[in-house]
């Protein structure tokens, strides 16, 4: 019986503890792959797991993490997507192959890896095949693990939804992980980014990844900055990934008919917003939660042909697990990874 | 030189004087028609523009109202869409004739009528042809008067925007104008309709003109009552009227991949509600300014075809009009219309 | 273990003899559900694949048809949809589920039941909860079987694809399962229907159905009455079911950017047409597949909202289905069932 | 009163005698724009329309060509869109702005620039506004003039209708105006382009603009060729300009749920093809009448921002127009413009 090493906790809370435990794995068994793990990327989303438990029923020892890149060791009986060595990459929400999104007004869909499933920090993990996305020939495990939430987020909200086509002009919020996808997922089809961001150097360097105009927050508000920047247009398409009453600076942004795809919770649980140009303006509003694995397949595909490249602000070897969380905090230029 | 008796103000404030003038018209040239008025709609907007302005630039003495239905008594010469003697309904954007809207990110569109242009409580209009509609064969002219706005709202939001089809279930807030379209335009295409309104005796009376559901908004949280009544599945369109941070209430009723479309401001211009449902659920969350005029003629169509008749809940004679606008403070069950 | 009575072929061809045998069941494990058979629709396809094969891999013994009714007698231990005493019906394409269909360019998808699948002409089955849907609360078993395909096929072109509204205007040929279907989905969405044949006495019934306007394909080109009937608007929808060169009559019935949903080849498998419609009016010409289960879901839901019945020609007992069969070939008004 | 120099025709027919007239000029008056013309485009359609007249109601003189770049001179006093100076366009169908498409089922749109409505090859025209757009400010103007039909149509089919994305594969045929537009702006939207072309050295050429894989028609099927090119997969979009039977190889070209663009007629004004693939895979056949002027300034919008270069194979001065269309008969690789 093989086992795998891995991080977990005991308990959710700010103080939880950390340790690498040990677990049996399960048998490759009916439609089962056997994954060996090679890097794991981190998400906010993981810290906030760990310390509030999202009011999710999580089971202990719970391995934190949802996003990850490995190679296929062993397969099922009934496997037929995969076989040994393929480079397969991890599915946020494993269920939802395709379509409308599961779970109902009552209860949304949370189960998801890394929350309500088990996380992925760990050597080894035998899932169902249907779990699983082949990986990009052109990305190394590292940058590949980044694609299940952070990649696909940005993938879903300008494209699946969004329908961006050459010539947009895509407003951005700040320089993490899923914002720098929505640069370079933008620029691969022709758009015009606008960045934001506090600071001169992330601006700097976004506008080197393809940036079309970088906006300074601190220098004056940033929407009139966009309004003079576009002879009053605006955007066609906003990532809001701030949060709170910040969805109002969208709703000022966003150009006629334009859209805003509401992703991040930085500063609050509560949106707001003025009616006057979102009645006005009539733009789409919508929600992102991560994709379905069909969006997922076609941003692989769409990685492969253009040779983008996801931005690694830094990379840690497994045992420093610790230290790349911390990091995480500090504001990263896009993503942290683990390697294994 | 023809002149037209009308209803005008001559500066907005709550203590405004409405008065009947009379203003000589302009020549019928070009593609102008002169079209004698038969019955104007009135909006609660109409009272916002008397009382407020609403920021716009009106010259005065200014024509309140945006909705009629009238004839076409003469046509310009360089006139091709009407001739005398066609029955004609007004356009609330008269420049929006099909696909995106106008206006920019810092300067949303506002030119409509009975605002930024001219209203229509005026015997008669000359304007360009553009600015018209067919009226439906259907409908006498009261009825007809109350589709420019309300009518076309609603259709906006469940039809040209919203897609909807027979089974989808229908949140619809209160039995004003709009809500009461949006229920009779939902029960034409096989919805399942749910009403919400603090009134019993309107609740009933939505029932008889087809709502499935009548939910009491005292008798408990009504987004409870939607979900028991549809086994927590929620709605797959929320018309959400109400306004301010009445969104949340939506948002915690819409189904999965639903769609809000924010129409009214009652209780509010700020809007907000929790970003939970938003980032879960992904619904579009959608303002609606009306419609464009392809839309209204699909809308005439509609009308036409299916026999549904506007609610006017009461008719008032021209000299009334200031008795018809108080009408609608009193929360009217469907619209309030001005007969010539 | 228990045993099964079902209709066999043990070879393809115009000869092919049709018996009554006798099969083991499997084991009701997994995610699998014994159904008992209540009733099975056919469809024109049926007789194909028991004549030719259509090319497919067919497994012999082979048990024809593809649409049934029935209720769940037993479910394995991993099954979550269903209980016992579920009224279900099947998929007509089990594996797909919603979204992108499957297969390839070079391999379209043709994994359906009773063809690549066994078929359900059969007293019981044993297969997984996935190939199910719910059946209609608002439907009898006979009614139910029919639609996995011919409902289903009408559904899909009309409202998953067509975003059918209020109004449109609808051509339907003939009044076969599909058309029928198709008239009484139009129907419940508001929309005006024409319906062409070459019978007087089934255009009356399509008439009694709630047709607006029968066309008489005896009584001069079709097309020129379709003209006259709407101004020379033509049809926003049309339903092609006749197939081969009759592409081009569709072509030139369809109205500007309206839509020819291809669904039948009863005159040809290649189809043609003039390239002057197609190119100045640029209609959306899209063949239909049937559809996938969400689709499916979406019509029982809409059927149990509006109340639609579907329209059965005449039911036979099990022992008649070679009787069922011949009927196929005289022209059904509507659908033939087989009730067990 | 100002004259034009104008290139023209007295009859149609294969015989039509070309020369150099001259015209007075309307009076810039009401909303009218006087241009100078810098470039015209010529298309296939404008040898169809000298030599035949293609049915429209032509008057004669006749000026031909539909396609022109120019600066405008003088404005009318109602003129708002432009000034004297700004660089324009011509558009193709002058009264189509946004939306649906104009005409019906009867009489579908032909009321075009240089078919209903008078060419452009002529020194000054005076023009409502509204027929004119910006040109590009990073094109000259006889790049500029490639814009209003080569241009447009392939936008109109990737990517107004395509809605293409980047990953997506693209078949295009040939190396004419509209096929080399189609696989620059696929480029510019991160899509893989397949091409083919019976020249070998026109291919290279291809490559050399960015196609992904040339596809020789000499060197067997290319149906197969991109089969094995896609390991089955297809194409998402195909640009099928040859005609005929032809689409019968686009059907089978075609990826699951794809979409054909019908746009050229070189080999016939019957289109066919095979029922099988046409229902089995579900594609969208779509013709492609150029598009509307939104789309128009959408593309204009999009060539400023990826700095797409339209492919001009030759250029010829306004007394070569002779010379120019023969060109046109010898297939060019990309567009022949007359510049003046």
């Amino acid at each position: 019986m093989q086992t795998t090493r891995q991080w977990q906790i005991d308990a959710v809370g700010p103080e939880r503890q950390l340790t690498i435990g040990e677990r049996t794995l399960e048998p490759v068994s009916g439609n089962r792959v056997l994954v060996r793990t090679e890097a794991v990327s981190l998400n906010f989303r993981d810290r906030l797991v760990m310390e509030s438990g999202m009011g999710l029923p999580l089971q202990f020892p719970f391995v934190p993490a949802s996003d990850m890149a490995g190679v296929v060791e062993a397969v099922g009986p009934e496997v037929s997507r995969f076989k040994p060595g393929d480079r397969v990459i991890s599915t946020f929400s494993p269920d939802w192959i395709d379509g409308r999104g599961l779970g109902d007004a009552r209860t949304p869909p949370y189960k998801t890896r890394g929350g309500f499933y088990p996380g992925v920090l760990s050597q080894y993990t035998v899932l169902s095949e249907e779990w699983y996305s082949r990986a990009p020939d052109t990305l190394d495990a590292a940058q590949a693990s980044t694609l299940p939430c952070a990649g696909l987020t940005a993938w879903f909200a300008l494209i699946e939804r969004g329908g961006l086509k050459a010539g947009d002009k895509v407003l951005v919020q700040g320089t993490g992980g899923v914002a720098l996808f929505g640069l370079q997922i933008a620029k691969t089809h022709g758009a015009e980014v606008f960045i934001t961001s506090g600071s001169a150097e992330k601006l700097e360097r976004a506008v080197a990844l393809g940036a079309d105009h970088a906006i300074n927050r601190h220098e004056g508000d940033w929407v009139e900055q966009l309004y003079q920047l576009t002879g009053g247009y605006g955007a066609d398409h906003v990532l809001e990934i701030v949060g709170g009453p910040h969805l109002g600076q969208a709703l000022k942004a966003v150009a006629i008919n334009g859209r805003i795809s509401v992703i991040g919770v930085f500063e609050g649980f509560e949106v707001s917003g003025p009616a006057g140009p979102l009645l006005l303006k009539a733009p789409v509003v919508q929600g992102i939660s991560v994709g379905h694995r069909r969006a997922l397949e076609d941003l692989v595909r769409a990685i492969d042909q253009t040779g983008l490249k996801p931005v690694i602000d830094k990379r840690y070897a497994f045992d420093k697990f610790p230290e790349a969380l911390d990091h995480l905090y500090r504001g990263p230029f896009g993503k942290v990874v683990v390697e294994f």
